[in-house]
């Protein structure tokens, strides 16, 4: 298995270096568990989903708490055939056979009602895509039917599920539909916006 | 058929509003091709990919032309099987039987060669995701094959292909793939991003 994502952070601000670079010390408590590479387009980040997501919110809460209007976005994979395995990714969330979609849900509400408060409320949108199915429709719906019942969901839109909420619950939306949707070893990813401090009425 | 993306600009300045506003005046040709709908996340543009892509790229050259550091991020989707039929998308591109990948690639490549000069370089990277076959990759590594041999290929990255330069072959090349790779009335979607002006060395 190989999974991760090429994230970028976008602050709308002439500061934009200096709030990427002040945002950045909130991976470190996640870099030895990580690998990180970055060019002028994203940063590619490698590991299992439960550091993968913690670190990215922990990355934008960061950069929200300036107050200046930021989006991250995205990229996530797991699973794809032209990556090589790397034992970095190893998870407990993505091995053993998949449990019947009734409990999948269930477990992703549950982790909703665990996940910690970091008192910055956030806009997310994301499409999940399955792929090498012939029935990713089915876990789709499934997925979006979870996102109803989060506490998180907004709304949704062509092409993809609007959330709201604290970025604690909306990360961890986004980690389980990632992780408890689409088949184990199968091939699923993720194109995710995260926003805050948007001038734009909802 | 239902074709269209969710599109975000992000010019990083304190003037990030003036600068989507005036870059909005690009659309103005496309838009009785379109519909468009705006929130404070992403702006919804449906219609056919010869009316899609040159917009996207017109809206986002008009950005970058600021001088400022502009990101243009986009989740386009074509056939997804959640969304129904609309007129509007009704495309030349994706209707009648498939033709062989080799021909579709020299199609590919014969688009690239008639792209227009927009003196505008720009980086840009994206996923090319088919859904409901078994057999997707061959698709994506026929599309990889094209990216190669396109002009505008910097390299393969995890998860994604970059590629470099004008914003009118670069779109050109996203466009082909995105009509060319996967079934004509397949479920097929890229997660696009577009960077010009960047501080960060390539």
């Amino acid at each position: 298995m190989f999974s991760g994502a090429q994230i970028s952070l976008y602050p709308m601000t002439d500061d934009f270096v200096g709030v990427i670079m002040s945002a950045l010390g909130a991976l470190d408590p996640y870099r030895d568990r990580l690998r990180i590479e970055t060019d002028d387009i994203s940063t590619l980040v490698v590991g299992p989903p439960e550091v993968l997501f913690p670190a990215m919110r922990d990355l934008f809460v960061a950069a929200a708490r300036t107050g200046k209007h930021c989006v991250l976005s995205a990229a996530i994979s797991r699973g794809c055939p032209g990556e090589p395995d790397d034992a970095i990714c190893q998870s407990v969330q993505l091995s053993g056979p998949r449990e019947p979609l009734g409990e999948r849900k269930a477990a992703a509400l549950a982790a909703i009602a665990a996940a910690p408060d970091t008192a910055t409320p956030i806009a997310a949108q994301f499409s999940l895509y399955v792929m090498g199915t012939g029935d990713h429709m089915d876990e789709i719906y499934g997925c979006i039917d979870f996102l109803k019942r989060s506490g998180v969901f907004d709304r949704s839109k062509n092409f993809c599920t609007k959330l709201g909420g604290d970025a604690g619950k909306v990360f961890t939306a986004v980690e389980a539909a990632f992780c408890r949707f689409g088949p184990s070893e199968g091939h699923v990813t993720i194109d995710l916006t995260v926003s805050a401090n948007s001038p734009t009425p909802r």
